[in-house]
């Protein structure tokens, strides 16, 4: 698949302008065009601008509700919980995490649960906030239900991803940013742009058997006919399936059941947009537990042992959670940022719609 | 493998004498033996009395010190960092818990960072004791490095177990404790009791092929000769491998990063017993989000859905995490606590030692 390459800001302006187009606020459009772009930047263009027909459609179909009026429902000194009014999700969790920060700067920790929201783009974003204030970022979702328990036949949980970041010096920072399933949805829409049969331990049948048809995964996911997507570990127990399946609904306990709001299956995409959804945010200040350099000195000294392991036969590198995203971030504010040629055709159809141009080319 | 059937009272008491014939005090020892029994309570024989012997020799080699002082070295209003002089682990972890949930009936949220601790029983332990305080209960600790990162060739980290509870109703609790390795070394090593090789994704050598042969795994663990266990996700990415790993790293930052502790492959078992291990705390009140009586409904609603879930064919139930364990639990008191004859044997013979009865059976 070819690559076209987007100055950074003329990649951020674009989105915010097509935001705004769509009846979204100044300032709430180009946070969201901020969180959606930081995506393709750090390398996860399943979370990039390539999402923003989702956004588009959410908005023409009120899904989404572009003059939502987020309001804080119960706040104490070290938490919110905050009814984002159906509004775009990442303004509202931007705003939020500020909060967190603003919170936690003044009394050590400080958390948020956000209901009624929308797709937040990359969780990792919102737990990075707090790396340039010495602090840990947590940041997690639930999502539409694609996810069967550990041998279930139904869904009853999202992708749900959790993250959580710690900041270094040199090393940049750890950067955790998972969905809780074994994959994500959209791994499996490769495969089927692909015309690749699934591998064994990503997706069960309703009958028990795996999946490897992908059409027809994403067809009973859609239908929810049964079967879905395997929880972190796999089938069963014997890989720790029952572990990943703990984790997705942890995600949903702290994100949806903190707020009162929906979970597991009551979250549902529709076919041409997704699912209202609910956040969890958290901050911590390092220097509750000792000097913020001293552990930044230390997680440098980790960081650099883990990517110096030496690597089994036949494979090149090993990494550390966040090191692959910071390398692409490099090169993208060296080149611009990588969109795919099948997606500069949907931008560029989407500025038509908006009396846009599309973003200049680099 | 047979077992016999103990009272949890005759156990718990047996354990306590049997610390304290090592010089640890009254309090301290029961607090010890408290948890250790917790574990063959809940069906988790891993973690019981048949540990006991691990802490003996701990003992014996002054790897544990029965008179240690843990003292508190840095403390504001939500947090607290312990060393716990290279005492016990339970009894500081249990202590430490306890001060973690009266912070956080203060302030709402607590957490502690126990260094210089030693291996402190189930995770799930600390987590589920804030659960009658209507607060969510964290609890983590590292462990010898057995775990190789993803592409790696050499141990770098622990199995790391990670627990999390949260209380409901009629349905009990929610509570994940999770090793966040695929398995523990504990499965290993039922597997060469078995003469059984080990299956696929559980563990790799260091030539990057898969380890089947256990004993050679355990060797190669022992002597850190290479390989080691695979993460939770198993080899490589495609599997989400790469999670996994991130979570164990999390785990290490977070229990010993935050103390200034040794971490990663800083932490080695001797042959005759367990490293020395650092653990972390946190109890975060419900009521900072909702009613705690709403919550805890919901919860009920979750967790009664989950288990029943359709099962795929093959297959006899779903659970939820903590479900299985409750069972036991509730099994164990009606008929007493299982624990294996061999593991009985042991404890005869460790009764000998110290001019003890060994417990009655029932």
């Amino acid at each position: 698949m070819k690559t076209v390459r987007i100055r950074r800001k003329a990649l951020e302006d674009f989105c915010a302008r097509v935001f705004t187009c769509y009846g979204v606020a100044e300032e709430d459009a180009r946070a969201a065009a901020r969180v959606l772009v930081a995506a393709d930047v750090r390398g996860i263009g399943s979370h990039g601008v390539g999402r923003l027909w989702l956004y588009v459609n959410g908005l023409k179909e009120a899904r989404m509700i572009p003059a939502a009026k987020p309001r804080t429902v119960q706040e104490t000194d070290i938490s919110l919980v905050v009814d984002a009014d159906f509004s775009l999700g990442q303004p509202v969790s931007y705003r939020t995490m500020e909060r967190v920060i603003s919170k936690a700067e003044e009394k050590g920790a400080a958390f948020a649960c956000v209901h009624n929201s929308n797709h937040f783009g990359i969780a990792g974003y919102y737990a990075m906030m707090a790396l340039p204030h010495d602090m840990i970022g947590l940041a997690m979702s639930n999502t539409a239900a694609l996810g069967v328990p550990t041998f279930g036949s139904r869904v009853m949980f999202g992708t749900n991803p959790l993250a959580f970041a710690a900041p270094a010096d040199r090393e940049g920072a750890f950067v955790l940013d998972m969905a809780t399933t074994a994959v994500t949805r959209g791994k499996v829409e490769l495969h089927r742009r692909l015309g690749k049969k699934l591998p064994t331990g990503w997706a069960v049948q309703a009958n028990g058997r795996e999946a490897v048809e992908p059409e027809a995964l994403l067809e009973a996911l859609l239908l929810r006919s049964g079967g879905g997507l395997l929880p972190l570990g796999g089938a069963g127990e014997s890989h720790g399936g029952h572990k990943g399946y703990g984790l997705a609904v942890m995600v949903d306990i702290l994100c949806s059941l903190l707020c009162g709001a929906p979970f597991g299956p009551g979250l549902a995409d529709s076919k041409n947009t997704a699912a209202r959804m609910n956040h969890f945010f958290g901050a911590v200040k390092i220097s509750l537990f000792r000097d913020p350099a001293g552990f930044r000195a230390d997680m440098d000294r980790m960081l650099k042992d883990l990517r110096s392991t030496p690597p089994v036969a036949g494979t090149e590198r090993v990494y550390f959670a966040g090191l692959k995203e910071r390398e692409k971030e490099q090169e993208a504010i060296r080149l611009g940022v990588p969109v795919l040629e099948s997606v500069y055709a949907e931008l560029t159809a989407i500025a038509g719609q908006c009396g846009l141009e599309p973003p200049p080319l680099e």
